[in-house]
């Protein structure tokens, strides 16, 4: 993040006083309107929650697994490491809101999914979630064994949030014709120089693999698509969450640092 | 290129005995046999020219414009790049056998195409076959400048056979959505350790760009379709080609360096 950018994240809330037809009181709506209690909107930039939310499920997913970051999953990962049944699918911060979702699309996908995250509590996580490897990169001797011992034959997909060294280790395990869906690159967003690592371009080349950035708006046009899709996985079990939930409004900063350090599995949500 | 590996390079040769019915004598073909006068074949490595060639057509072009490097820039650049009328292309070693390809197909798909080349003979070359800016890259002072000059706007397309510093210069100009097609990384062929740069995953996940690497070879079910198109191209006047043509058998060797130090304009040739 630069100076100045501003994290305002999303928020689930109830319309508690209307003028406008089509969001009529009690009705909930994501929207962005910062770290608030209270807003006022023209309706603009609201978005209703889908008419087949069940009373029974949390609102908060709208937020997490059937919102943004398993938007983000869906279209990132299917549109772009156009993953096939028997590919070996590697995702990193796998513990995390997008890397759980993409981990169980692609089990849902039959695929065979390696996931890395940061503590042994993750982990356990990603294997009560469905993922066939995983390990604590941080208790790892070195990052490279770790992705040859979970997957000898190597990777087809690769779902990238981290950059910086996790890339150097794993890119050039990727098997001929690899798709490298980047996403995030975590490790790299405090440099205030970008880091230096040794160039892709060759690997690129003679592995013939493909790597691309996406921002999930560029799919917006099929968001409905998507979180109906993901609603029914929910509400089937075969799409598990876990929130991460901080209570009280006060303790928003503590969330979202906690967020930022690596303290929570699955998707951060501040219950006010 | 590691130590060890061999540099065989393609022919054209005419059958001047045979008992294999499917290549009479006189016929000619393309075909792999290194470099030696005569070979003997059991025919499974030979590819007849195609049938529509013209007995004024210079058969060399079957290693160049209909070749190989014509099929490498067919692909490699449509498949890839994905050219759109309008959209802005770069292509490095504009004026060798492939490059020259790319940015000619470039024109004819409506783009405006930059090139950068070695030499001021190939910067004539370049204007003369229809790019619509091209610069020595030896005499400018700073690559990024030059490209910021020869676009302003940035690049949709880029066609990349050098990688390293050109790359370092090239990458942060292209615009949101560009695809990246890497053919060739030739300025790093010989570093017995793969040096650094800047990382890209940065670029390429905030400009959502998409870079590919490819060998030719992956289209071969396509090489009909890509070797009669090229012709038709050719002989209707619409890719224009130069070959390097280097007399004398006992001349392949100087033939060969001077290819690789950058002596050639289009295809490098010899002629026995």
């Amino acid at each position: 993040m630069k100076e100045g950018d501003v994290m305002i994240g999303s928020q689930v809330g109830r319309v508690i006083e209307s003028k406008n037809s089509a969001f009529p009181v009690g009705v909930y709506c994501v929207a962005n309107m910062g770290w608030t209690t209270h807003f006022i909107s023209n309706g603009k930039e609201l978005n209703p929650l889908p008419s087949e939310w069940p009373e029974s499920l949390p609102r908060s997913l709208a937020l997490g697994t059937v919102g943004m970051p398993g938007l983000t999953a869906y279209f990132g990962f299917l549109e772009i490491c156009n993953p096939k049944e028997g590919d070996v699918v590697l995702v990193n911060c796998a513990a995390g809101a997008v890397g759980s979702i993409v981990g169980q699309i692609a089990k849902l996908k039959g695929c065979k999914v390696v996931g890395s995250a940061g503590s042994d509590d993750k982990i356990q996580f990603l294997k009560d979630i469905g993922f066939d490897e995983a390990f604590n990169y941080k208790k790892v001797g070195s990052l490279e064994e770790a992705l040859k011992k979970a997957s000898p034959e190597g990777y087809d997909c690769y779902f990238e949030n981290v950059g910086g060294k996790f890339s150097d280790a794993a890119v050039p395990q990727m098997k001929d014709f690899g798709r490298i869906s980047v996403c995030g690159v975590i490790s790299m967003y405090n440099d205030a120089v970008p880091p230096s690592g040794p160039y892709i371009q060759p690997l690129i080349l003679f592995k013939q693999l493909r790597m691309e950035g996406f921002i999930v708006t560029r799919w917006k046009d099929r968001f409905v698509e998507g979180q109906k899709q993901l609603l029914q996985w929910v509400l089937e079990g075969k799409v598990k969450y876990r929130e991460h939930i901080t209570k009280g409004f006060e303790n928003m900063p503590k969330g979202f640092m906690g967020m930022l350090k690596g303290e929570n599995t699955g998707k951060a949500i501040i219950q006010v």
